[in-house]
């Protein structure tokens, strides 16, 4: 298996057959909670799958792991990348109740779905706490099930070491992950209390925790343990996987403030009106003279920004050259990801598809 | 070991040594974050600890496990009992969103914490939502915290298939009871679309996998399983902790509508306020004459109740008998839970000692 559609299918079926099984204890509490099960499955049908397929990459690079492996060999390192994938549509359910987003992949995010769902029932009380409620416990249930889905496949690893190993960094990685969130939303209520130079390194920190090592560290190193990766075999992927991390992130930051409607699936500037306090704007601030700086401050965050007031930070943002700063930090960061593949003791085959993939996940869209 | 308190100090100082671990991998990420960890740390020192005596009971149950029994012997059921605290820790905080809950034990519930933090460090933006944000992400936390504490018992636990049916029960007991608190809250909003049969029958249903699953028969279950309980043995346990949890609950629901504040930490009438469709309420639906019940309906579930119409409800739900018809569901699911441990295929000691935990945790306190 060679191509990321196959992988994308392996997941697809993993995840199907998982989700069926959990219906059917879901399903013991009645109907209702039939159609609770159904949000989830519908919110796992999509997505990009970069996880998975960082988390697959990552395997591949260690051993000759055959490209025409029977599907019992995969099933390890494609349940993990499963549980990845698991993990991440519980974390955005819950980031987009805390970021206050209304849509999601150009639908409505999950609590907003929810809300719907009471509006056209015409239940009592209270919609919206319907939906965030609903949601909570849904990205809850889903948490659980990430980790039994990373359990079944370290059920199929006889070596207990090995199975170890794929779990500490599971669950590092969680630990990190909701932290570096807590530190964005901290950073978005305290970045005032802080100088202009520590907000920037600030700002890299949360880059570092919450994206670079959650979705695309971790899951190499996920995959390598699988394979049982030597210290050195880790090493080289964290010289890869962190900065390719850092500019994905840093693409990520460009298109919340300049990216385009259809290709992100969230309105344009979303991020402004959320007030993210990124690299991008933290640069921003920097090259802005004093009184340019506080309009900036005071309109960041401001939920009900229109379109002309979005156009216009973005034109300022551009103005100030942090656009373009930004993107020489993405180009130098994927250079250093690529190089650091150079030499590195990883399988050839494996490489040249990291190589790809740190382009497509950094790639400009708009 | 017999006694609760020599339990409750172990469970400490697993708690204490698990945070004390995770709190180091936080401050990699800075100073900020360590002040996440110790809101865990205060939340995880209280609690009655139910959930940890059942587990423990129900491995007592299981085999002559020597009262005098090392540390080491006992160190895998009181990881489990520790990670079963976590679990109700991370579930607590969640719960308290949910339902729009200012105080827990007496104090402010962790996303009144968070937003007090806000308020006094004078923070930009908006306190609610981050008080609720940083709540959901230490929900989360703990829930992952939870499992890690979990895996660390059966680690220690040699027989494969006895720490697979252990997760297995643990696994289980989180989807049901997540899926259960869907339940709960789905009938605050819905109640109306079901008749007055129906509304009785789902409260029950609410009961069983919100509460009398969840806080007695798992913890017992999973206790059993570490100590490699025949299907016999299980059987003999459910039948006593199903019925014993509902009738936890149901003093739950009196205490929710006549509890005194100081007794369960929170203001008296709360569940009237939050509107919470319990036995007790639907009971007293049936018994009231349509015009008190339109009344009833109208006032429940009104979060600016006075302490005069909360006086007036209490006053209500005692006339209708709804009350007297609660106590004594509670003295027969006693019974029916005590009278199934006569003759079970368990052991003597932790038998007396689980009669007793009966008593215990369906007391009337007011």
């Amino acid at each position: 298996m060679t191509d990321s559609q196959t992988l994308a299918s392996l997941v697809q079926k993993q995840l199907d057959e998982f989700l069926a099984s959990r219906s059917s204890i879901l399903s013991q509490l009645g109907e209702d909670v039939s159609g609770f099960a159904s949000f989830s499955r519908e919110f796992l049908s999509g997505g990009k799958r970069f996880r998975a397929q960082f988390c697959y990459w990552g395997w591949r690079s260690i051993a000759e792991q055959s490209a025409s492996a029977t599907i019992e060999a995969l099933l390890p390192v494609v349940r993990a990348a499963s549980a990845l994938e698991i993990f991440h549509a519980a974390a955005l359910i819950h980031d987009d109740i805390i970021d206050n987003s209304d849509t999601r992949r150009g639908a409505p995010s999950t609590h907003r779905s929810f809300e719907q769902q009471h509006r056209i029932s015409g239940w009592d009380g209270d919609a919206t706490g319907y939906g965030r409620a609903s949601a909570i416990l849904l990205g809850d249930l889903l948490l659980g099930w990430s980790d039994e889905m990373l359990d079944d496949g370290l059920e199929l690893i006889d070596d207990r070491t090995v199975a170890r190993a794929v779990r500490a960094d599971f669950v590092r990685m969680r630990t990190e992950v909701t932290a570096g969130q807590y530190l964005d939303i901290l950073e978005e209520q305290a970045w005032r209390s802080h100088s202009d130079a520590a907000q920037l390194a600030r700002a890299r920190n949360v880059i570092v925790y919450k994206s670079a090592k959650y979705s695309i560290e971790a899951p190499l190193l996920i995959g390598a343990a699988i394979g049982g990766a030597s210290g050195e075999q880790r090493r080289a992927l964290s010289a890869f996987g962190l900065p390719l991390g850092i500019a994905y992130q840093l693409r990520d930051d460009m298109l919340g403030v300049f990216g385009d409607a259809s290709v992100t699936g969230k309105p344009s500037g979303d991020d402004l009106r959320e007030g993210k306090r990124t690299v991008l704007i933290g640069l921003t601030r920097q090259k802005l003279p004093t009184n340019q700086r506080r309009i900036l401050d005071e309109m960041i965050g401001d939920p009900e920004l229109s379109m002309e007031q979005i156009a216009a930070l973005q034109a300022t943002i551009r103005a100030s050259g942090a656009a373009d700063a930004v993107e020489e930090l993405i180009a130098r960061n994927v250079a250093a990801a690529t190089s650091a593949l150079n030499g590195a003791p990883l399988e050839n085959g494996a490489v040249n598809r990291l190589r790809e993939l740190a382009g497509h996940v950094t790639r400009r869209v708009a």
